[in-house]
């Protein structure tokens, strides 16, 4: 038989779908399975976003520019504005999902061979289209203890070959929720400037963070030809499936490049652009709901995690998740544990071992990430299965486990 | 200021969009433009297809199963069935559009540096999607004198090197609308058997058969794990906008590859995949109409541009594009002519240069595609146009031109 491509091969699989078979199989037996294992928002759709496709008046569904409707990025010039951020709707390219931005942004910005340094851990699709791209990820790790703070501009430097083209954050940060300070987008800024090398920034969570000042890349005035931003309406509107986002760069010559891979698949969903474009149009205070939720929950859930004997778990200052360290020898066979062999009252819950996110090999092997995208009842009773389940677990490393 | 990368910069620029500043000039002067330039189809989408995604009852736009729903692959199978292909819903993964697929095929069956083999003239984002990546494109050209039939097996022979991995063909073709015979067919099977390679087959204008047996690379026995079909719904139910295809294979390593791509970018549109899905249902007799819409149009430009004096075009089976050759110095340098200083009763219209299409420079200059994607009476409007624009063009060559 023929075979798939080396590059086939190397795609590596999801970290997070590989448990799936074993909470199908838990849920076969009966067991209620509490999912904090994937960032798939339980929050509603915006309605009126919804019935803006139900209500527009197609005849024919027509491919849009290559760029995305003229009339939505006009709308997302004035969203953008909004959040201090001042483009022209000619540095907007609309693209399927956040997935496709990052896409372009590696094939227009990078050629194959050329690496790009990334603080880990990180969101793991990352290495595919990296090895799409056929790119290198250099990894500089940032570590628990202090939330996962920004590691030293000195460990970037060191870091930087003549094939360094670019650094990339998350912001705030899956899988962390780490929430970068001005201070460090500052420090960014200031080594992007001196190496001179792009500054790619995924900004799916930009309207979830919860204390501190949120500062865009594109607040950044001394690189504004360096900067990339990647952006999503997937968690913003909880509409992950809409496969919408947005490519934004000022710099016209990777304007013109990426334009140029986006003629090739001529244009971006047409439906779920409708929605995108009616998104601008909720009220401001449309967030407040949802952003209050996340909030509630977080302080519940990073709560019941330090309560628990042998359990760290910093406070993350914006997106969805937290990152916890537990008293386990692996979380990889943790996670399976669960979904295997332990039950709680008929229930247990499924995590995201954080070794996934991690490209250094032997990091993150007993931390798990946790998405609170679930209701605080199904918190609690997620986070009562969990304190029984680090007490039997057999490879607990607690002194009595 | 940071530049693109040299993938960037390799990427072409579309041929057909780059006449479109020109046709934007000519409507600011008040002249009608016929667009006989791209392929985006007049008819009406089903409107009950809408009315699905109109009806659906969605809480949260939640992701879809990185391969597209179960349910719509389901429907799938049903729809393939009737065309005498027999696949099973797990060798389907639902994609952005058609072009997510050619891309999954490329990426999934070649390394960079591999070649691919594909009759020229051929639809011109190939390249693109070849230079993302990675791999060469080795054209074999086809010729108007005989309708852009498959060339003899023996060319194919010839330019097979170590490093050729698939032959890709569309068919019925854009932009030349032949329609592959049963037994083109069979000579390629047996070739990629008898070389072990890849036959991707891009079969996007499957209902547009006018004469001849359809013949899909799925219905060949003898290559089962050798075929990648690239498919979408777009020219099916003029729905270019959904952005909804589909990558089909029997190959299991393939696939596997295939969908580890589809994860990291995961999920294809949710919105356009309920559309798909409906468009399963609609009655067998739907493509009646506008087949014959289709036919009788091809047959009216076919007539009217072979009866131009120094004019030829071959009467292709499928799809709904022509190519012709015309009694002109220079494709480009007339389609822009036509744009810039023609116009008949304030009339001019708009074609696809042929050069665009071909890889091997220099070929294709005398030639122009035409897309029957308007009524019969702007087709004989725009035909007018062209007559006497052949008189008039400065460099026809025509004896008394």
């Amino acid at each position: 038989m023929l075979k798939a491509s080396q590059r086939g091969n190397a795609m590596p699989p999801s970290p997070i779908r590989k448990l799936v078979p074993f909470a199908e199989a838990a849920k076969k037996r009966g067991i209620k399975v509490h999912h904090l294992n994937i960032g798939q928002p339980d929050i509603e759709t915006p309605p009126s976003i919804l019935d803006a496709v139900r209500n527009a008046p197609i005849k024919v569904l027509a491919y849009s520019h290559s760029a995305g409707n003229e009339s939505y990025r006009k709308k997302l010039v004035q969203y953008y504005s909004k959040n201090g951020i001042d483009i022209d709707y000619n540095d907007i390219i609309i693209t399927a999902g956040g997935s496709e931005a990052i896409v372009f942004g590696l094939m227009a910005c990078l050629d194959s061979g050329d690496e790009i340094i990334i603080p880990e851990p990180f969101y793991a699709n990352y290495n595919g289209f990296a090895v799409m791209a056929g790119i290198k990820i250099v990894p500089i790790t940032s570590h628990i203890e202090n939330g996962f703070a920004l590691p030293p501009i000195s460990e970037f430097e060191a870091l930087i070959t003549p094939r360094t083209k670019a650094i990339l954050i998350c912001n705030p940060n899956n899988p962390t929720g780490y929430l970068y300070s001005r201070n460090e987008m500052e420090q960014l800024e200031d080594i992007c400037l001196r190496k001179n090398l792009f500054l790619f920034s995924d900004e799916a969570y930009r309207e979830f963070c919860y204390e501190g000042e949120y500062t865009s890349a594109m607040h950044l005035k001394k690189i504004p030809d360096q900067v990339v931003l990647m952006d999503t309406v997937s968690k913003r509107y909880s509409a992950c499936g809409a496969r919408i986002g947005a490519f934004i760069t000022r710099n016209k010559d990777v304007y013109a490049a990426a334009l140029k891979i986006a003629q090739a698949r001529l244009s971006p969903p047409g439906l779920a652009q409708i929605l995108g474009e009616a998104a601008v149009d909720l009220p401001d205070n449309y967030f407040d709901s949802p952003k209050a939720a996340y909030l509630s929950r977080r302080n519940t859930l990073v709560a019941r995690l330090n309560a628990m004997e042998g359990v760290f778990c910093p406070t993350p200052g914006g997106a969805f998740y937290v990152i916890a360290r537990l008293p386990i020898d692996d979380g990889d066979r943790f996670c399976q544990w669960l979904l295997e062999e332990f039950h709680h009252n008929n229930e247990t819950l499924m995590l995201a071992p954080a070794s996934g996110f991690y490209e250094t090999k032997g990091l993150g092997k007993n931390e798990v990430r946790l998405a609170y995208v679930i209701n605080e009842t199904d918190i609690h009773a997620a986070m009562d299965c969990l304190e029984i389940a680090l007490r039997t677990y057999p490879g607990s490393t607690l002194k009595n486990g």
